[in-house]
C-alpha cells in the first residue's frame, strides 16, 4: 500500500522512485484511489525536478498498463511501422505518408487525436471528406490495415485510460509541457498501439510545444530512450514549426494538399518532410532495405501513381468519397496582398495556425464545432521573394466578415525585410 | 473572472500575482469554484517559487476574508495581545503565559488547536483537567477574558475557513513546510481572531518545522512583515526545540508542570521562556511600561501568588477543577536510568515526542485517542552531569508493557559525552 503524500514528498525533494512506486501511484490514480489533488502535487513537483529515464520509463509502462493494448504485428504477422507528430500548423503530414508507404507495402496503421488550440488534429482534417468514418472497431481497423494497407482512426478500444485522465489533468494544472510527461504520453499510446518501429516528428519553433531546438532534441532523446527500453526502434526527426507547414490550414484545404503531394504536386517544404518521412519508416519495416532505398521507392510510388490509387482505396474504406470535388469549399476567398517589396522574414507558425482558429478551422475550447471548408493557403513563405500587390495568402472563410478578419490577422503573421534570410531546411535535424 | 490554470502557470513560472489574483484564488477555492487539483498545483508551484512579501500578505489577507473575524479589542475596549508558538515538544508556554499576563492586568484571549504527530496541542493538554471545556460560544468566550482575563478556546465561529481547507490539502499533498504558506495559515488565524500585538514563539531544532535557524528566522521575518502590512505588531522568539521544552511530555504532566511554574516552582528552561514571554506581552500591552518592568511585574505575579490565584479563576471559569490532585495519573510509573557516567550530549526532542505518543498522549493519526494521564517526564536534560544509575526520566504508561517500550525509545532519545556540550539557552534570538 504506498502513501502517495509520501511519493510526493520524496519527488518533491529531488529523489528517484522505484518503478514499483510510479507504477503504483499510475495505476491508483486510474482506479481512483488516488485523487486528482495529490496527481495535480505529483505532476507540478515533476515539473520542477524532472523524471530520471528509468522513472519516465516506468510511467510510460505503467500508463501502458492502465488499459488495454494491441498487438498490431501479431494480428498481421507483419513488422508494423507508426509515425507522430508533436503537432504544428499545416501538419497533414501523416495523410500522405499513410498511403505511400502502403503503397510500398508497409502497413501503417494509426490512431489519431483532435486539435485543440492552434494546432489541428488529423481526425479533425479526415472528417472533412464527406462519408468518412474515423471511428472503427478494433477488427475493422486490424482488417482494414491489413486488407488496404492503411486506417488512421480516432482511439478505439480502453488504451491508455491513465493518459487521458492525466492529460486532462495537466491541462488545467499548468503542468502539460513537461518533458517527461510530454514523451511518456506520446510513447505509451504509441507503445499501446503495437506499433515497432516508430518515426516521430518533433516540431520546433513558435508554432509548436518546444520552442527551442534544444528543448526538441531532449524530448527526441527521452521518447529514444523510452523506446529502447521497450524493446522498439524509434527514430525522431526535428522539424521546422517556427512556420506553417506546406500551404494550407484548415481542413478540408489541408486534405487537399495531402492528396496533392500524394500526386506529386505538393509543396516542397511539406513534400521533402513527407518523402523523408516515408524513407525512414521503410528502413524501419519489415523490407529490408535502407533509407536510400526507401526514398527512392516513396518517390517512385508518387511518380508512379500508386500512391495515389492507394489513397482512394483508404479513403473508401473508410466510407469517405474520394473524389476531391465532394471537399467542402468556404463561400468566401480573400486574398492577401503583400504591402511591400521585397523578402519574407517571418511568417510566424502560432499567428497564423491563431487566424485559422479563428476562421473557425479549430477549436478554442473542447466543445466548439469545427468548420471543415475554412482556412488559409499562404503562398509567399519564408525566404520567398514579394512585390508590393502581389498575393500573399488566401483567406477561406465563412463570412466576409471572418475574412477581413482572418486577413488582418494573417497581416500580422507577415514580416518582410530587404535581404532574404538565412535558407533553412524543414527537417532540422534526425535523431536515433 | 480569474482562469486558476493561468495564475498556476505563472506562479510555476516564478511570476510575482497581483493581490487581487490571489485574492480570487482564494476566495474562489472557499467557495468551492477552483477546485483542490487546482489548488495543490498552486501550492507546489509556490514551494519551488515561494511567495513575495505582497504574495504573502495578500494570501493572509484572503484568508482572513474568507470568513469571520472577531474584534476583540473593541468589544474590550482594551488593546488586545497574543501569544503562538509553531509548536514543540513539551510546550505548555500558553498555559503559563495566560494567567501570569492577566494577574499583571492584561487581557489574554487565545484560540488554540489539537495536536498531531510528535507536538502536542494546547486544547488536548486542557482537556485533561476534569470538566474544562475547551467550547465556548463567541459571547461567553468575550465575557471570560473580560471578566477572568484569560480564556483559551477551540476555534470558535467560522474564522479563516480558508485556511482549514487548505491546510488539509497541503498536508496530503507534500505542501506544508514552505515558509510563506506557514506564515499565511499561522497569521491569518492570529488576525482574524483580533490580535493587535502578537508574540510568536518559532521553535528550532530536530522537534521542530523549522530545523536550522535560518529557516527560522526567515519564518520570523515572514511574519513580522505580514504583520506590518496589517498594522499590528509583532516580535519573535526563536526557542530551541533540539530538545523538550521544561521536564513534562504529556498531557496532564504538562498542566502539573504549567501549574508549577505560575507558582515559581517550574523548570529552570521553561520558566526563563515563560517570563521572558511575559514581558515582551506586557510591554507591547496598553499599560505603557518597557520590557524590563514588564519582567518585573511577571516575576511578581508569581512571587505573590496573584499568578496562582488567577489560574485557578480562568481554570473554574471553564468548568474544570482547579485542584490538581484531580489530574489523571497513570497506572504504572516507571524509571529510566543512565547507563554511563558522563554529561547528556543530547536529548533527541523528535523522539521524546514519539516516545510520548506511542505512550498514547499524541495522535498518530486524526482519528486516534488521547490518555492523558500518560507521558514522560525528563529529569537529565542537555549538559546535565549524570551518574551510571541514576534516574534519567520517567515514563508514565497505561500498562507495564507500554512502560518498557516507552523506556527503549526515551533511551535512544539520551546520548553521552565526557565532557558538557556548549551551554545553549532556550531563547536562541529574538527578532522585532
Amino acid at each position: 500500500m504506498i502513501r502517495p503524500a509520501e511519493l510526493i514528498h520524496r519527488k518533491r525533494d529531488g529523489e528517484e522512485l522505484s518503478h514499483d512506486e510510479i507504477s503504483e501511484l499510475v495505476l491508483g490514480y486510474t482506479r481512483g484511489d488516488v485523487p486528482d489533488y495529490q496527481m495535480a502535487a505529483f505532476c507540478m513537483a515533476v515539473f520542477f525536478r524532472g523524471l530520471s529515464p528509468a522513472e519516465t520509463f516506468a510511467l510510460t509502462d505503467a500508463m501502458i498498463r492502465s488499459g488495454e493494448t494491441i498487438d498490431l504485428g501479431a494480428a498481421l504477422g507483419r513488422k508494423v511501422v507508426d509515425k507522430h507528430s508533436t503537432g504544428g500548423v499545416g501538419d497533414k503530414t501523416s495523410l500522405s505518408v499513410g498511403p505511400i508507404v502502403a503503397a510500398c507495402g508497409v502497413p501503417l496503421g494509426k490512431m489519431s487525436g483532435r486539435g485543440l488550440g492552434h494546432t489541428g488534429g488529423t481526425l479533425d482534417k479526415l472528417e472533412s471528406i464527406p462519408g468518412f468514418r474515423t471511428e472503427l472497431t478494433l477488427d475493422e481497423y486490424v482488417a482494414q490495415v491489413r486488407d488496404v494497407g492503411v486506417a488512421i482512426i480516432g482511439q478505439t478500444g480502453d488504451l491508455v485510460p491513465a493518459d487521458k485522465l492525466l492529460y486532462g489533468l495537466r491541462d488545467v494544472t499548468a503542468t502539460v509541457d513537461e518533458r517527461s510527461l510530454i514523451a511518456s504520453s506520446i510513447m505509451s499510446k504509441k507503445l499501446a498501439g503495437g506499433a515497432q518501429a516508430i518515426v516521430l516528428d518533433v516540431k520546433v519553433g513558435n508554432g509548436a510545444f518546444m520552442q527551442s531546438i534544444e528543448a526538441a532534441r531532449e524530448l527526441a532523446e527521452t521518447m529514444i530512450e523510452i523506446g529502447e527500453n521497450a524493446g522498439r526502434e524509434v527514430v525522431c526527426l526535428l522539424t521546422d514549426m517556427d512556420q506553417p507547414l506546406g500551404a494550407a490550414v484548415g481542413n478540408a484545404l489541408e486534405v487537399r494538399e495531402a492528396l496533392d503531394t500524394v500526386r506529386g504536386r505538393g509543396p516542397a517544404d511539406f513534400t521533402e518532410l513527407v518523402l523523408d518521412a516515408c524513407a525512414k519508416l521503410l528502413a524501419l519495416s519489415d523490407l529490408g532495405i535502407d533509407e536510400a532505398e526507401g526514398r527512392r521507392r516513396a518517390e517512385a510510388a508518387v511518380a508512379d501513381g500508386s500512391a495515389e490509387v492507394t489513397w482512394r482505396r483508404w479513403i473508401e474504406a473508410q466510407g469517405g468519397t474520394a473524389d476531391e470535388s465532394a471537399l467542402p469549399t468556404a463561400p468566401v476567398v480573400h486574398q492577401l496582398t503583400s504591402p511591400v517589396a521585397g523578402y519574407v522574414s517571418t511568417l510566424s507558425a502560432i499567428d497564423v495556425g491563431n487566424a485559422a482558429v479563428h476562421l473557425g478551422a479549430g477549436r478554442r475550447t473542447k466543445d466548439d464545432q469545427i468548420d471543415h471548408s475554412v482556412g488559409i493557403v499562404v503562398h509567399a513563405k519564408r525566404g520567398d521573394r514579394v512585390e508590393a500587390g502581389q498575393t500573399l495568402a488566401e483567406i477561406h472563410a465563412a463570412t466576409e466578415a471572418d475574412a477581413d478578419e482572418g486577413a488582418r490577422e494573417l497581416q500580422a503573421a507577415y514580416a518582410f525585410a530587404d535581404e532574404p534570410p538565412p535558407s533553412r531546411s524543414v527537417v532540422l535535424e534526425v535523431i536515433a
